[in-house]
């Protein structure tokens, strides 16, 4: 018998993409769908790509709880907390791709986003959904904090170098460039295409709330508090993100030592490929798919690593990743429905 | 036992397609491509998205002949007729995604491409591969003709008013838009990025190849001759084609009774998704899978029936339709391994 | 003394256009603007390319109208007319880029717009501003109706071969394809960049209101009623429209007449490049400019005369013809300040 | 009586870029253009944009260098010492988009461009012409080694800082992003429309030719030894280069100061625009222009100057700089010529 899914906020980007992925899932149906701007409409109504192969209607949040297994949540901050309670009571596992559950710490989740933790018990049983980082962890749980896009993008470009302690975690700089999706569904004047065609600009620069997640996932890894400069552009394409990560490599530590904890780190992960030298990672190459592609490089002139992840926001950076760690708690392959292969064109 | 696959040409963009979509196929299996520019080189050498997916390396057309039970071939024109006839000796299916086989009138064939037919009692073997509009013939064939990408768009706009006689089949004009993969993988000045993007145009202007075979299909359906202007644009996006069609409606045919026709005519095609009234067929819902969406308008003021379809070219208007083909040859579900759900964005 | 130049509308992309052109216009500066939405804000608030170019603040009509010697209106359609009353009266030239003067019929104002002629006078003494079809009507007039983006570029393709009786007036059909610049500033779903980016389709198939006004314009140049069928599509670039027009030949006639009538015709029209055998119009080639690109080809097989015009749709389909209107109605030579070298790339 | 400009190279994008430009240019005149692959050839055959405007035709190096004041050469490395050479003796000046004179450091050209300088006296005579910064030094000078473009933006984001010594001059990161004129016309795999658009990627990590060049500029303002990480990335979009410039402010250095050391520094360029706070560079608002915007920002929490600066590519960063520095050297008000209204859309 298949997983029962339900999507809360099916028709903002990531519910759509979470639609999309699961409709070939071979172990999970989706059993109902919701959305308050869309309440009563078809989600081939909005979103006619999906005309005949996904012509469910949207329901309300109480509906969707009553007939899942498993709730997939993208919605703005703030409205998780709640609903993670209702499933914890009504004994669902519950997948939250937005902020709620993923800073640890209360403080800084006021400091960036401006609300509290209404139940510190069910923080506690949180767990923060980067399987190839914290795969142990996930097992077992079934409050999953799904990460955000560049905060998957970056700290899988640092981790292996950063956990086994080959660079400084001083100075470290992750300069990301998104396509458009991450910005939403909702059309804004900066989104406008004619304004957004043919531009490029860094935005909330060293001010972007994915600051501190980043930072937690790294001080982990590491054993120390870690504060880092981030700087996220956006790019006239629809899906992708590039970080060019810099960090200063550690003395007496050597670029192949570094190349080879990054091969032995990811040897067994379907989804990170770490790429040989000479290859650049490129969005181009993991569109509509779960991988991260990771490019190494040396700067040795002044002793720096270079590493550039290349992720499809909405898949690794959303919807896929969140499919991942479903399959992770249901005790299935890890790939399970994931193995998409990322369009040569 | 899966189906034994091979792809020669697998490096242009067909068949790179090709293997994206057989990939996942859940009863065939790449045995073995073959590449003349690329012989020796890993697939995921040429293109990287593959890495890991397909590190399969390009031999010979001889190794994709002996390892496969049926062979897709993704060759400029001329050089089908050959390896049709080694496949054809060696009891091999063969599925041609080049011109070579589809025109039936040798003089035609002559006039567009400047080739002759090499083996008269081949090409009576071999079948037209769209299967929405000849399935029946090619049940039981071994030789297909897989049709190009105008020449699938524009028939299925037209088809059902031209079979019906509901329009009249002078001064038909399709007017088409195509994406860029169309002219293949070889770069070229009017394929440069900063010359391509931003810009549009037609080209070849009622003077395509792909002419006489539109008209091949609509005279077998109407049962007459018929001529018809067709006009190819290029569009600064990689996939999709739109095809504006248009046809005037016969005295005393309601636009009714035609919208009727068209949605009896494809009720059972899973691959065709005929729109409601208000909508727009648009690329942005087809693209990476097989489906032809069309929506149908009328021209009251002139009654003139405008029929819009919109395919992806390289799926539905090249691989996606030869593995349909495959899956009808081999008498399996035609949607077996082609359920790709066209992404949202 | 330099033409003192007020705009009202300055905001949206028609206005900014005319911003942008007029600010290096040798006879002309602009004296005053003005927008609803952004009244007390400086344009290159609105616009950041401007900054230092254009500071101005955006004031409120009245301002303008006191201001200037000539008005250019950029507005939705129903709100011109009072203020063309208003610029007559004063003895201001009004150069109206809306729709409220170009249709001479109050029948078809109604049935397009829904909106009624509240000045007969001030319509009969309007002029439409089409410079290479109309010029000698215009030198005099104070109330300028310019026309429409669709409505430059379908006419001028098909005028000389319509005016000489070239080709049948019955049957003639024009497909376009425009960039997102002519929907407009006003976000939408339909504009959102992931939406439209690598989609195209068409819209309101024959139904557009740009129909009775190409239909008006053929009818005054052939003398005879004009009915067409015209479908507009939306490219997803900023600028330009192609217009391909289908009309069939007239018995005796020959396409090197017709190539003939055209060069003639357009001889001595700096704006119109009438181009080559072989060579196609590419909205490429005129972006940013007032030129107007035209390609002539012929189908033998079906005698079809196929005209394809290439133009900018906010220069020569709005701002820019406003100014070359501007420049006739002052004396001026028809090129000053539009002598615009469309980039290569 | 105007300047006679030569243009050797004119069919490349630089050399295109310079017609486009000194077209409108009140002062000067294109009185002869070479190319060696399109020797006898109109320009505007090769770029049809040009057509009625620049129908000159392509003739040799020899021919321009006779019929002309002032030769621009847009070649690649290696080809222009000897030019240059010819030009001196002549009398005539010479203003090189290539690379040859760039460098100062014989051993650097070496060291990245594998030549070697022929003439130490002519180098010596060579001025590196970038004129916000080294002004004083252009004027009166006849042999120019105009900018590349990296070589301009990223610079030009850091001066004020460096110069004033108000941060540090280790550890200084440069992370680019350019559109694809960048890579020049000639067609190659990377820059073929479907592999390059959507796609996104670094390239020459840390091993880019402009790396010694920008530390040349900053080493000079320093008055030490600066040593960078440079990391040029490939843009989607035809023009446009963002520099997105980290440094470790100095103790003791407020964020106030330094955005009043930007401010006071270009107060008199009118080619820089500093912008205020809360606005971010964006290629966009420079497009076609010969501006360079500039947007300052302070990561707070590590004390980080992110100074990002936008330029279009082929014109502040190649043609329009080429333009300035000529004006300089002529004697004519810098901006003649260069007043270009960067397009809102």
């Amino acid at each position: 018998m298949k997983i029962r899914v339900g999507i809360i906020g099916a028709t903002g980007y990531a519910g759509a993409e979470l639609v999309r992925i699961l409709l070939t899932h071979p172990e999970a149906e989706i059993t109902a769908i919701s959305s308050v701007s869309f309440e009563g409409k078809k989600l081939s109504e909005v979103y006619p790509s999906y005309r005949t192969l996904c012509d469910m209607e949207c329901g309300t949040q109480e509906e969707v709880l009553e007939k899942s297994d498993v709730v997939f949540a993208a919605l703005p901050h703030g409205l998780s907390q709640e609903l993670a309670a209702q499933c914890d009571n009504a004994g669902k596992a519950f997948i939250d791709l937005g902020a709620d559950f993923r800073l640890e710490s209360e403080d800084e989740y006021k400091q960036w986003y401006g609300c509290e933790f209404l139940d510190y018990d069910l923080h506690k049983r949180a767990v923060y959904g980067l399987p190839e980082l914290f795969r142990e962890n996930i097992k077992g749980k079934k409050i999953i904090a799904n990460p955000g896009c560049y905060t998957t993008g970056a700290p899988l470009a640092l981790a292996p170098a950063v956990k086994a302690g080959l660079v400084s975690t001083e100075g470290i700089i992750a300069d990301s460039k998104s396509g458009v999706t991450g910005a939403g569904r909702k059309p804004s004047q900066g989104n406008h295409y004619p304004e957004l065609n043919e531009g490029f600009h860094a935005y909330k620069v060293a001010n972007h709330r994915h600051t501190p997640e980043i930072e937690q996932t790294l001080s982990k890894l590491s054993g120390k508090k870690v504060t880092i400069t981030f700087v996220p552009h956006l790019l006239p394409v629809n899906r992708g993100i590039i970080s060019t990560c810099y960090a200063r490599i550690n003395d007496g530590v050597t670029f192949e030592q570094i190349r080879q904890e990054y091969e032995k780190f990811y040897e067994n992960e379907f989804f990170v490929r770490v790429l040989p030298d000479g290859e650049n990672a490129d969005i181009h190459n993991v569109k509509y798919s779960n991988f991260c592609d990771i490019s190494l490089h040396h700067d040795k002139r002044t002793n720096t690593l270079i590493a550039v992840s290349a992720i499809d926001n909405m898949v690794k950076g959303a919807a896929g990743q969140a499919v991942q760690n479903m399959n992770i708690i249901f005790g299935l392959d890890e790939k399970t429905g994931l193995i998409i292969v990322p369009p040569a064109f």
